[in-house]
């Protein structure tokens, strides 16, 4: 198949010299996995793929991938890319993305400012539908079920150059997120632009969890007004921060230019104002389909709190309450119970998610990922907030009541002879513990599936592969596609056929892991004051691992863009305020102070609703405030833009009046018209003071007489009393 | 001072023809009060004024006015006014309220689209500082203090059609809309237009309250609730509403275009990135001031509802409690007392608030005067809305209480000897009597107060000043004045003296008295689920006797631009988030229903703030809902705009395009190109499947092998087995 020869032996490079020269920019791999068919079929279908591929303009290398796979090396001409590129920017001024045009002719070819730009454009060119431009290549999709995967290379160079910059600085800078944005786009940058936001963020309350620690009384109301407070101005200030950088990197209201998924069912097409045929869903139809959203949500908290709460009392039970035989094994079985279950019933659940979503119907694969990660983002709230929430509010507080009649109860089950009620006591540590546990261990553990598990896995596939591909060998089936491999490619196959391997990378899941962590400060903070310096250690890390991550263990991104982290604002903002309910409430009921509502001699239970509707409202009320002031103050980069829209125009006015002509002063032309043209009655009036001066002489004779009128009405009047 | 003899005697006009003919875009009035200063100094500023207007390219002239003022007619030459507007059109297009630039350059004369457009200019011809091209006439202001007022003459003809026409229908539609901003400007259209979409509005609670009126309970929780979320419907509706008439009149955003008030004091000057000179005062500063609101609001609170407390316990206590002496004149004592001292402290709250105010140190006079008018609205709510919470939650539930307490401190002051104290029950319907009262006599006192009695003063106004000006006539005060008018300039002059001796109109007025009334909805609906009607039928006359308030009764105002109701929108969220906490707790207290935390065991108030609690939470998750609802489905004009603007872009494309020059397919080349050139390490890879179709053999060739190797592989471990 070599059509041409080598030419020079020394094409068998090193690593280095090789990275040194290769360009990421202009190129794309295509997983085409024929395990699943049959010769014909196969042999059709990537004929299909490869004419596709081709006529979009592409250049196109097949090599043997792992198993029953190809690896279709895509890589677009210059010229080509140029103009994709020159397109896109052309497209975001139509869609009002940018505010320039920027310049040229249909036929222009531009460079990219940055790689991820010729990424996204290669991705376009791959990916988007053939009446686009593109190829029309959708991995897993109709009519390409059997393309597997479709991804950038991996640039390791800019990769390892990147990594070690970030590891050698505690804070990034915006020059930093610009660097990631130019290797993986906005959407991946947005969410290290929030880790680091929140990073640095975190010092403040870790200095407070410190001195509260140190001073403050446990459960300390102080402690828990200081995390709200910082809390509240946290988000404001993102969400600035997002703006800002939404406008730096012109990706403001993207969503607007993403094309339709192929998944996207339409009920009209209509042709808009601008005479674009659209493909459209009514919004209000998508609005009323989302409303299954909030039985599945009530549905999934009830059956998810019942199975916790089931597990936590017959775990509380038995290391506490229990005395009969078998204690050592049964009290792990309600962890082993929860352990085996509550995979099932969260993939459950997240499968019912993923219908609802797909019901929904959305235009964009942006916004289906998003619908579908907020419904994921609230089940593993539920899982993650749940366990504390039943502990403080109801074991802690009830568990001297529920726990003696679950005694009973089991007794009945069980057959044993009555014994008299125990006297039982809550562990009011218990929930201290828990609140340490789930965070630091889940900190911990979290890591280890992120990081640990996936590369592990990564090498053991890999390393079976390799294998089977050995004994092949071995047992001399030289047909055996891998020995093919021209000595000078072997590396660089050899790296891509690894990258194919890996998943595929998803913000969104790492975002909700932030999320996550933040809703255990904004729920939990009194619990535990020095909770924030577990995660500002933890949030270091994670930045750098997280970039590590996906240098290593996945495919390189695609470099989607986004104007923020959407609607994970408002995930946060939920919390922020829930914060504000379940603060009061734990500083209420396991504080040693004195409460609103118990001068009023109400006991502590009823008076905690007094508690929540009080922190509420000041809650909300300086959200209020702090919202009002920081609009009022206004983003630095908005002021920019608008100061920027305002010289360009300005310039272009200066322009069009350096060829206009100047004109002479009217004012004499006009003064004589006034007098001569046009006297008709209603005109008449304003032709009696015409002359220069005129009016100003009426005034002044009007003054005049009025104070000398005045002044003989004075005289008059005096004259006519004194008559 | 008549220089040119009329021409002809018919011009003498009767009202009508000179109506027809008259054009009102190109006038304005300034007047001069010459009453309080000497003849020199007044003859000066005359003639500066004179020179002021004058040197601004404008046409003069002076009549007497009543007493000692001037009239100064202010008329524009066309070209002056066209190329005024025509500017005014390239400043909002510099500052992006408008998206396209009008064309034409600095010396273009335009004519406007509406008259309010032309008014507008006129205005900033006589108001706007020397260097921006204007007169610098500020009435009030120094230097101008003696400049009583400065207005655009009432154009009757289309008043008078228009009035004519709104009469006849029931809703206006946006066309009328139209036509409201063509005469006054967007700001006063706005309040016509919130006026209207309210009213419209209303026709829901109405049709709710006679059926809960009918079939429902008193204090019904169903009506609350259903007056909640119409609350929540109808502001969120007026929200998309309002940005779309913005969008509609060109003014979204166009408070940045407006020029710093004379009293801004700057701290600084700074040159922006745009180049230009901005007097600055310092956001964060204003911010910082604005927090003296806090305590004011607090501090007023407190005393006006002392104040008004104070009064209601003397009052219920005279009237239901007191059987002594004078009770027929002690019982109206306390509402004198009301009468008297309440305007007192009123005045003497809005003069505080009108220095905190002028602290704040705003930039445009618009914020100034929303600014104070919130202020003021918070002062008039509590007055407003005080005497019914203190009947709901004081007086009735604690009445019985509170009242024999003053019985006996009245007692002991007045020295009467000790009775056994009375039995007092509250009167569980004055709640209701309450309400009905000041919601439908307040709006029949405040159409007396504000159509009758200013229409009433300014006819006795004007009476006195005719009589005083006949008396001088009869005296023989020849010098006098009106005796010098020009008959054919009679019925003219006559109208404008009326018209400079009425107030100006402040539309913040207006809107403060619906918002005032839209919260008596959202506080305290279900106390008499009839008053919707009453409200609706007001709403009716308001709108046309608010139009025929501003043609009779008022200079005709200025035709400022904004984009929308501003902070008052704010106004109406708190008002229907506060009626979502009073509507709980009055249908918790005086209904028939059992509410959640007596199911607990809880007393009626010690459950009181959990039916708060769940009803606040109810109302933010439903506001939510809609909100997010309302935003999906968006603004219809916003997507209008969206298309035009990709239409325009489109456009100017296509004509870039027609310039260019098609080139020819590229692939041929490149294809040569890439087999030919840069045949360099890591080059070569993309070099080997260069030729037509190389690709798709190669990958047919590895399915194939690797079919085969799978079968192989199969056979041999057939046979391996077998073996």
């Amino acid at each position: 198949m070599q059509i041409r020869p080598l030419r020079r032996s020394d094409t068998t490079l090193n690593d280095d010299t090789e990275l040194a020269n290769i360009t990421y920019n202009d190129k794309y791999v295509v997983v085409y996995d024929f395990s699943n068919v049959d010769d014909d079929v196969a042999i059709a279908e990537c004929q299909t793929l490869l004419r596709d591929i081709e006529s979009a303009g592409l250049n196109t290398e097949v090599r043997p991938g792992y198993d029953q796979s190809l690896l279709v090396f895509i890589q677009a001409p210059r010229d080509l890319l140029g103009n994709a590129v020159y397109k896109s920017r052309v497209k975001d001024w139509l869609y009002g993305i940018t505010k320039q045009h920027p310049g040229g002719t249909a036929k222009s070819i531009v460079s990219a400012d940055f790689e991820a730009e010729d990424v996204l454009s290669m991705y376009h060119l791959v990916n988007w539908r053939k009446d686009l431009g593109g190829a029309g290549i959708t991995p897993g999709y109709a009519p390409w079920e059997n393309v597997a995967a479709m991804f950038p290379l991996h640039n390791h160079r800019a990769n390892r150059a990147l990594l070690a910059h970030l590891s050698k600085r505690v804070f990034l800078d915006v020059n930093d997120l610009d660097q990631i944005r130019n290797l993986w786009g906005s959407q991946v940058a947005f969410y290290f632009a929030f880790i680091q936001t929140y990073f640095r963020s975190l010092a403040f309350p870790c200095v407070a969890g410190i001195f509260a620690w140190a001073f403050l009384p446990k459960y300390s109301l102080m402690f828990a007004l200081v995390i709200g407070v910082w809390c509240t101005v946290f988000l404001e200030y993102w969400k600035i921060k997002q703006t800002d950088l939404a406008i730096r990197w012109n990706v403001r209201g993207v969503a607007d230019v993403k094309v339709n998924r192929p998944q996207f069912r339409y009920t009209e097409e209509v042709i808009d104002s601008a005479g674009r045929m659209r493909h459209v869903f009514p919004r209000w139809k998508r609005v009323m389909r989302q409303l299954v959203v909030i039985p599945f949500v009530l549905v999934s908290t009830l059956l998810l709190g019942i199975l916790l709460a089931f597990v936590l009392t017959i775990e509380t039970f038995i290391s506490e309450a229990y005395e009969g035989p078998y204690k050592f094994y049964l009290e792990y079985l309600p962890t082993v119970f929860l352990a085996v279950f509550l995979p099932y019933a969260n993939s459950f659940l997240e499968d019912i998610a993923t219908t609802l979503t797909e019901y929904e119907n959305h235009r964009t694969a942006d916004h289906y990922e998003m619908a579908l990660t907020q419904k994921v983002f609230v089940l593993n709230s539920i899982t993650n907030y749940s366990p504390i929430l039943l502990t403080a509010f109801v074991y802690v507080p009830f568990g001297s009541r529920v726990l003696p009649l679950v005694q009973s109860v089991i007794d009945a089950t069980v057959g044993a002879k009555h014994r008299p009620n125990m006297m039982f006591t809550a562990d009011p540590d218990r929930l201290r513990n828990e609140v340490i546990a789930l965070t630091v261990t889940g900190q911990v553990s979290s890591a280890i599936e992120e990081l640990a598990l996936p590369w592990l896995k990564t090498q053991l596939k890999q390393w079976w592969r390799d294998r089977q591909a050995a004994r092949a060998h071995i047992r001399g089936d030289s047909k055996h596609i891998s020995s093919a491999d021209d000595p000078a490619e072997g590396s660089f196959l050899r790296r891509t056929r690894k990258q194919a391997l890996r998943p595929t990378y998803n913000v969104q899941d790492d975002i909700a892991e932030m999320v996550i962590q933040f809703g255990y400060l904004a729920l939990f903070s009194p619990v535990w004051p020095l909770v924030p310096i577990g995660f500002f250690i933890n949030n270091w890390i994670e930045l750098r691992s997280d970039f590590l991550k996906i240098c290593v263990e996945h495919q390189r991104p695609n470099p989607k863009r986004s104007d923020g982290i959407g609607p994970w604002v408002a995930s946060l903002e939920s919390l922020t305020w829930l914060g504000s309910i379940t603060s009061a409430a734990i500083v209420h009921l396991f504080g040693t102070q004195q409460f609103l509502g118990q001068y009023l001699g109400l006991s502590r239970w009823a008076s905690l609703p007094i508690t929540v509707l009080v922190s509420e409202h000041i809650f909300m009320g300086f959200r209020a405030a702090v919202r009002y002031a920081l609009l009022k103050i206004g983003s630095e980069q908005m002021r920019l833009e608008r100061a920027e829209r305002y010289a360009r125009r300005k310039k272009y006015l200066d322009e069009l009046e350096a060829n206009g002509n100047k004109c002479s002063h009217l004012d004499v032309v006009e003064r004589e018209r006034r007098k001569s043209v046009r006297i008709n009655a209603a005109d008449v009036f304003w032709t009696k003071q015409a002359e220069l001066g005129a009016s100003a002489d009426a005034g002044i004779h009007i003054i005049k007489a009025s104070k000398s009128a005045q002044h003989e009405t004075a005289v008059t009047g005096r004259e006519t009393k004194s008559d």
